[in-house]
């Protein structure tokens, strides 16, 4: 389904907001050139210009004075972004030139462009779906090579591709599954029972695996959160600020320092990580501390990495019970030691233990920190091939609601089949698992599906 | 005089820093093409476009894998920014993607542009004269209209074609003189005596109009700065606030709680002014206050623009001798007079004043705001007109100083005429007024100069 095509021109400034060089802002409609035309001083007119040419002249505004040298780029539909004749005015970038500029387009008939728009427009000509859409603001979003790959996958249409091939499939079954319905009287089978089992059997398989990469796939897209946990004075905070390079957290030779949740972003390799600085485990009376202590439990059972430092001067202090019983409840979740303190005790051997890897370290000395990040960062490279299926890795929650309703309904398919159900609960079951899956790339959409997906894009896309 | 063009090539992101919709990436040098060209995925490639076309494909990251899509626009020299081949990168404009998209042009042969390497290139390559230049840095700095008009006259380059015109007709001039110097055995007089001191007078006298603009030319790039004076408890800081439509300044019914200068600037027309809210004058021991009341005598002679705030319900505090002192001190400032709360107080008939306008005004109704508004806005426009000399206003340092020494040299030369002293301390004289002008557009300039001026630019730019 595609949107009726809009017929009023819309501006931005796509530049992120600010002074700089140079500024672009971006003009769409049927009527854009025309638009850009009326601002335009040049030897050649912007209407008269070749599709992917530009021009060197100069703009006006509001009174019809120079404001500033200028360069247009123009782009005809249906070859450009919004699928729409499209002209990029690139200026120098003082805020000033910016907002005079979108004034004078606003004078020559453009309306200023909703958050999205773009993108939706985009959508609306059909150049590109809404799986697609969606992954253009993760791409502006993303903080990492891993996120960036991802994002850029699902813009290529890599994930719409596999979402809109099993649609098909089911589509056409579910078109003999109806022409059966027209012939009920005659005890005709169009469908292939068996055809339709495996088919709605791949079908919930797929979406499962799918919705199940989708914790994997947030903990890429936002950062993959690393609990630190310890007993009070193992070096935590030590250790999180020779990881960051930073000063963040509060240290100090007191127990007990780190009270809330300290919470750093760190890139390592081609991730990101939110590294947690839980309060350390100890008894005590203290109401605040406990309340500390009661969220770095729930830190722990939320971490997809959790990092244990024991303090090898102290070994006896290490909450071993607590992080045991932690990772039970999280067993997705990997485990690394951090045995810290290297420089000035001797690290004990380390049993049979949970972990992935027990690194001795010295946050004082940097002994052992690039190991650890090492560690780290292979944890979350495993986290990311077990959530990725194929390349595909599922960042997006309305897609994973719909992945988890696609493979619900194809459940209900299943059995509804295996029951023998009549061929018109078949039917019905099937249509909402093809419905669900159409509403990942738009082929089934609603005005307020789509107004809720583009309000997160940012003005100028 | 152009410098030795680089031979090696450059790159920086040139959109404002942070994220937006698309981010743009500038390459110039004589190999920009191939450099693009390496981290480029397209049907065409990057070195076969024609100038001024664009084309759509993807950039590859440092891994050669797929980066973002993008747009490349291709400028071929000389008809470039920087008179060199030039290529623009349109990408998405996440921070990571631009990131990546440096270091990929990195590993492809580039380096990163020294802050203003660009506009310098621009220079070497003769696109632009150095006052040009200067302006583009002050064009991407200008937060109004007037500001922005001024240094697009000046980047248009009708201050550099004033400055090498008379320089022309020195050089021809000073060209005569020192050919007689050849001939000096033979008593001849190539260049004539009073065409000399007649050019002498003009260039003089240009020069010095120019450099007297400079004050106003800074009030007009940076903000015209407004002394808001008058009794404690006039309501001053309430005026402010009203004419900012902020509450910046600290507002109360205690006299005196206006120590320090508090400065807002604000926009108003086509103007920016920076509006400082002097201490109150009132005869006090307090040490501290007493040093406020000093700043605000400091900024009353600074101020282009004196805004007095009279209490119509208290108007035997109003300081009068002190105002009056100070306008004496700072003729060329304009005095406005708000005569405020005539909301609860019947204004009182002003006689004969110095003031160019006596609004009566109420920061409390809004009474009067908007004339106060236009009346401030018509000042500025005087400065403006008084200041420009032509279309032309100077608002840089460096120019004011070269102006001035151009000026001082012609003046020498003028009485090294009229005293009839030998042709070749003439010709010094009017070599040094030339030297002057040339160090305005570039023609002369050293390493060390152009170090100073493009520092002063983003980078990008």
């Amino acid at each position: 389904m595609t949107m009726p095509m809009p017929d009023d021109t819309i501006c931005a400034i796509s530049t992120p907001p600010g002074t700089g060089g140079i500024a672009v802002a971006r003009i769409s409609g049927s009527k854009a050139l025309e638009t850009a035309q009326r601002i335009w001083k040049g030897k050649r007119p912007i209407t008269e210009a070749a599709a992917n040419t530009c021009l060197v002249g100069s703009v006006t505004d509001t009174c019809g004075e120079e404001l500033d040298q200028a360069v247009a780029t123009v782009f005809r539909a249906p070859r450009s972004f919004t699928g729409e004749d499209v002209v990029e005015l690139s200026v120098h970038g003082s805020k000033w030139v910016q907002q005079e500029l979108i004034m004078a387009l606003i004078g020559a008939g453009a309306r200023i462009a909703e958050p999205g728009e773009f993108s939706r427009r985009a959508f609306a000509s059909g150049r590109m779906d809404l799986a697609q859409t969606e992954a253009v603001a993760d791409i502006i979003a993303s903080g990492s090579r891993a996120a960036q790959r991802v994002a850029l996958r699902q813009m290529r249409g890599d994930f719409s591709k596999r979402i809109e091939d099993m649609r098909g499939q089911l589509l056409e079954l579910a078109a003999l599954l109806e022409l059966e319905l027209d012939f009920s009287e005659e005890d005709v089978e169009f469908a292939s029972r068996k055809k339709l089992i495996e088919l709605a059997v791949a079908v919930r398989t797929a979406t499962a695996r799918l919705a199940a990469g989708f914790s994997a796939g947030t903990a890429i897209r936002d950062g993959v959160p690393v609990a630190i946990v310890g007993a009070t004075n193992a070096g935590k905070s030590s250790l999180l600020n020779a990881l960051s390079h930073d000063d963040r957290a509060i240290v100090s030779d007191v127990h007990g320092t780190t009270r809330d949740v300290v919470e750093d972003v760190i890139s390592i390799g081609d991730y990101t990580f939110r590294l947690k600085d839980t309060a350390g485990f100890r008894h005590t009376s203290d109401v605040v501390e406990s309340l500390g202590i009661e969220r770095s439990l729930r830190e722990l059972r939320e971490a997809a990495i959790v990092l244990l430092v024991t303090d090898s001067a102290d070994m006896e202090r290490t909450p071993w019970d607590d992080v045991k019983r932690a990772m039970e409840e999280n067993p997705e979740a990997t485990l690394i030691i951090a045995a810290n303190k290297c420089d000035i005790a001797t690290v004990p051997a380390f049993g049979d233990t949970l972990a992935s890897a027990v690194i001795a370290t010295s946050a004082r000395t940097g002994e052992g920190i690039d190991e650890l990040r090492n560690a780290i960062c292979d944890a979350a490279a495993r986290l990311f091939a077990n959530g990725a299926c194929g390349d595909t890795l599922v960042t997006n929650a309305r897609h994973y609601k719909a992945l988890k309703d696609a493979s619900e309904a194809a459940g209900r398919t299943i059995d509804a089949l295996e029951l023998n159900l009549p061929g018109d609960l078949v039917a019905q079951d099937l249509r909402e698992c093809i419905s669900h899956l159409g509403t990942i790339t738009g082929a089934i959409s609603t005005p307020d599906i789509l107004q809720t997906i583009f309000s997160r894009f940012c003005i100028g896309k």
